[in-house]
C-alpha cells in the first residue's frame, strides 16, 4: 500500500479482527468456515491471536490435512500450550501432526508443570560459541533469521558442556568491532531462572531487570531454553486473573466467563458460596446467644447490619491491599509487623470516623425518640463505639489472615472479601453485644 | 567468567539485587548512601530497576552533579514519566538537567496524558525510507545500534511526510536478499495506535497481536512513536493493581502499600467506607419499618446476618467475574443480555443449594424446638425461601451493576465486592421479611 488505507479485503470481505470480534458468539463450526473464508495473511493473523484453548478447539472442527498444516506452524513452546489445552482424548492425535524433530521438542517440554520456567520457554534460542569472531556470529546469525529460532535477537553463549557462559544481544554484537570475539562483547552475569521457578517469579525477575528474554537453566547449570517477554504478558494478565476471581470469593475460572459451562461455573461458585454459608451459620448461633438481650431491646438488632458489614468492608479493603501488595512483591513475610501496626493505626482512624458518623446519624433522627426509645443516646453510644472496635478488626484480621495463609503454604489471595466479610461478621456481633450490654447495664438491658 | 559462579563483589560487597530488596526500609539518604557504594555494573542494574518514582526519589537524595550524570542516562520516555512522578515544584529542576535535544523529546511527551499510548511511546524509533536497499538498510541500522534508539529490532518505513508507509522487523530485513529495496519486504498492514488511546486498550492489542512493538500515529497518520512490550508488562500489571485495589472497596493507591502515609491511606479507604455506611444506613431503616415484625417473632432476627450476606457474597462473586470479564475485553457492553440469562440460571442454582442448606441446618438442630418455637417448620422454609431469592439477586445485580456503569461512562470496577454487599443487603432485607411474613402470617406473624 501507498497510503494508510485500511488494509485490502479478500473476495469474502472478512477480515481477521471482525472474526476475532464476533469468535465468543459462534459455534466451532462457524468458526472454522469463517477461518476458511479469510485471505492468507488475514488467516495467519488470526491464527497467532488465538490463545491455546481457541486454537486447540478451532483445530479440532477443521478437516485433518488442514489441521496438519496449521499445527505445523506453531513453536514447539506453542505446540506444547496446545496439546496441554486439547481434551485428554485428542492430545495424541494433535502430537501424531507434528514433524518428528518438533514432536520430541514438544515431549520434553510437556515434562514441564504448564506453570513453571520449564512450561513457558522455548527451547528454540541462538547458541553461539564464545572463540567465535563478531562478523562470524553475525554471518551465523544471518542464516539463522531463516530459521524458526524464537528470536535471533537474543543470543546465548555456551561451552561444550551446554553451560551458560554469557548473554549478547544482536544489538551489541551488531556494534562491536568485527575481529572481537564473541567471549569479549558478551556479558557474563546474566540474570537466569531455574527450570522449576513459578511463572509468577519469572514474571516479577523479567519485570524488574527489564529484560526482554531470560535463560532457563537445569540444576546442572545446562540452558534448556528461553523465555521471551511476550510470553510474560500473557502470565501477568492470567495471574492477575486468577487472584481477582479468587479476591471475588469463587475458585478461579479456567476459561473465559462467557465459555465456562453452567455446571462449572455453579460447581466453581457453589464450593465457596456454601464454605461462605457454613462460617455465616455461626451468625445465627451467636445470634441466638444473645436473643434474650434482643429482646428486651430491639432496637439493638436494628444495627445489626450496620455495624457488622461495616466490619467486612473494613477487612475487604485490608486483605485486597495486602494480598495484591504480597503479589506483586512490594510486602514480603517478614513485614507482617509493619503492615500489623499500620493497620491498627489505619483502622483506629476509620472506626472512629464511622462511629461518629453512625452516633450523628441516631442522634441527628428527627424520629430518634419515637424510634429509637428513650435511651437513644446510650445506643448512640452503643453503636458508635462498637464501630470503632469491629473497624479495627476487621482492619486487623483482614491484613494478618494473608499472611497466615502464605506462612500455611496456602495462597494469600484466598482471604477474598467475603471470606474475611464471614470472619468478621460473626466476631462483629461479639464484639457488638457486648459493647451494647456494658453501656446498656441498668437501662435497656 | 569460564563458569555460573556468582557475580563479583565490589569491595563494599553491596549486590544491586541486595539493595533493592531493603529498598522499601531505607530513608532516602540510606538510600543514595547505599546506590553510592554499588560498583559501576550493580548501580546501572539499579538505576534500571527502580521505577518513575523510586528513581525521582533517589535523584533528589544525590548532589547535582550525580543527579545530571544519572538523569542522562533515561530514554526519553523514562524521563518523561520521572518528570511526572516528581513533585511539582523540582520537575523544572529536572527538566534542567536534561540536554537539549532530550528535553525537546521530553516537553512534547509531557503534553501527552501519562495513560494515553502517547504517554507510554518513546520517540527513538528506527525509520527507513522505502527506496533504500536492504544492504543499505543493514548497514544503516549497523550505525543505530551504537546510538540512543529504543531498539533496532523494529524498523518503520516512511514517507516524506512522516506517514507510515510499513514495517519490516531486523530479522526479515536480515534474511532478505541485499539487493530489494525496503518497499519490496516490508509488510503494509502493521497494526497502529492512535496518540491518545488508553494504555489498557493499548497493551490488549499488543497481546491479542503478539507483538513486540506497535507504532503510535498522530490523527493525520504521521508516525510519533513507538511502544515497546516491556512498557506493556508495567502497564498490564498497573492495571490490574488498580482494578484489585478497586475492588476491595478503597480507591486506588498511587504507591506501594508500605509506602503511602497514614494520612493517604486513611483518605483513600475512609472516603469509601463513609459512602458505603451511609449506603448501609439504609439496612437500619428498612430495620427500623419491619421492627414490629422483629418484636413479634425475635427468631426472625437470628438469620439476617446469614441471610444478607449470602446475597452479598452471591453478588460479589458475580461482579468480580463480570468486571474481571470486561477488563479483559470477553465480554462486552452488548453482551450484557447472555450475561443475563446465565447469572439468572446459576443465582437460581446457587440460591437453590443455599436454601436446602438453611433449611437442613434449622430442620436438622437438635435444639429446634427451644431455639426456634414451635413453628421451626416454617421459620425454615422462610429461610430456605428467602435464600433463594436473595442469592439470585445478589447474581443478577452484581452482574448487571458493572454493565451500567460503564454504560454510564464509569469505572466497572467500582462495583466492588463491598459496593455490592452494601446494595445487596438492604434490598436483601426488604425480600427476607416479605418472604417471611407472607409464610408465617397466621402463625407468627
Amino acid at each position: 500500500m501507498e497510503s494508510l488505507s485500511p488494509p485490502g479485503r479478500d473476495a469474502a470481505g472478512l477480515l481477521a479482527s471482525d472474526l476475532l470480534d464476533a469468535w465468543p458468539v459462534l459455534s466451532p463450526e462457524e468458526r472454522a468456515e469463517g477461518f476458511r473464508l479469510l485471505a492468507p495473511g488475514e488467516a495467519d493473523d488470526l491464527f497467532g491471536a488465538l490463545d491455546a484453548r481457541e486454537t486447540s478447539q478451532l483445530l479440532l472442527a477443521l478437516g485433518r490435512t488442514e489441521r496438519q498444516l496449521w499445527v505445523r506452524q506453531l513453536a514447539p513452546d506453542d505446540a506444547a500450550d496446545l496439546v496441554q489445552a486439547a481434551p485428554e482424548a485428542v492430545r495424541d492425535d494433535l502430537l501424531a501432526l507434528l514433524d518428528d524433530p518438533t514432536r520430541k521438542e514438544v515431549v520434553a517440554l510437556l515434562a514441564y508443570a504448564e506453570d513453571d520456567a520449564g512450561g513457558l520457554m522455548s527451547p528454540r534460542y541462538v547458541r553461539l560459541r564464545p572463540e567465535m569472531r563478531v562478523d562470524e556470529a553475525i554471518a551465523y546469525l544471518r542464516r539463522q533469521a531463516r530459521e524458526r529460532v524464537e528470536t535471533i535477537y537474543y543470543i546465548y553463549v555456551l561451552d561444550a558442556q551446554q553451560r551458560l557462559l554469557g548473554v549478547v544481544s544482536f544489538r551489541e554484537l551488531f556494534a562491536a568491532p568485527a575481529e572481537k570475539t564473541v567471549r569479549e562483547v558478551m556479558r557474563t552475569d546474566p540474570v537466569t531462572v531455574p527450570e522449576d521457578l513459578d511463572q509468577e517469579s519469572v514474571s516479577r525477575l523479567i519485570a524488574q531487570h527489564d529484560l526482554m528474554a531470560v535463560p532457563v537453566l537445569d540444576a546442572e547449570g545446562r540452558m534448556k531454553g528461553i523465555i521471551t517477554i511476550d510470553d510474560i504478558v500473557d502470565v501477568v494478565e492470567e495471574e492477575a486473573t486468577e487472584d481477582i476471581q479468587k479476591l471475588g470469593g469463587s475458585a478461579a475460572l479456567d476459561a473465559p466467563y462467557l465459555e465456562v459451562s453452567l455446571l462449572e461455573m455453579v460447581r466453581k461458585r457453589g464450593v465457596w458460596l456454601s464454605i461462605l454459608f457454613i462460617g455465616e451459620l455461626f451468625t445465627a448461633s451467636a445470634m441466638g446467644y444473645y436473643e434474650e438481650e434482643i429482646g428486651r431491646a430491639i432496637v439493638l438488632a436494628l444495627f445489626i447490619p450496620l455495624v457488622i458489614s461495616s466490619g467486612g468492608n473494613s477487612g475487604s479493603q485490608a486483605s485486597t491491599l495486602v494480598i495484591r501488595a504480597i503479589a506483586l512483591g512490594e510486602v514480603r513475610l517478614r513485614d507482617w509487623w509493619r503492615v500489623l501496626r499500620r493497620e491498627v493505626a489505619t483502622g483506629l482512624a476509620l472506626g472512629t470516623l464511622l462511629g461518629l458518623l453512625g452516633l450523628l446519624r441516631i442522634f441527628l433522627w428527627p424520629a430518634r425518640e419515637s424510634l429509637y426509645g428513650p435511651h437513644y443516646a446510650l445506643v448512640a453510644l452503643s453503636v458508635g463505639l462498637a464501630l470503632v472496635g469491629i473497624v479495627l478488626w476487621g482492619a486487623v484480621a483482614g491484613s494478618m489472615l494473608p499472611f497466615l495463609l502464605r506462612r500455611l503454604g496456602l495462597d494469600p489471595a484466598t482471604a477474598s472479601a467475603p471470606f474475611v466479610a464471614t470472619l468478621v461478621d460473626v466476631t462483629g456481633l461479639m464484639i457488638y453485644f457486648t459493647v451494647a450490654s456494658t453501656v446498656l447495664r441498668g437501662t435497656l438491658l
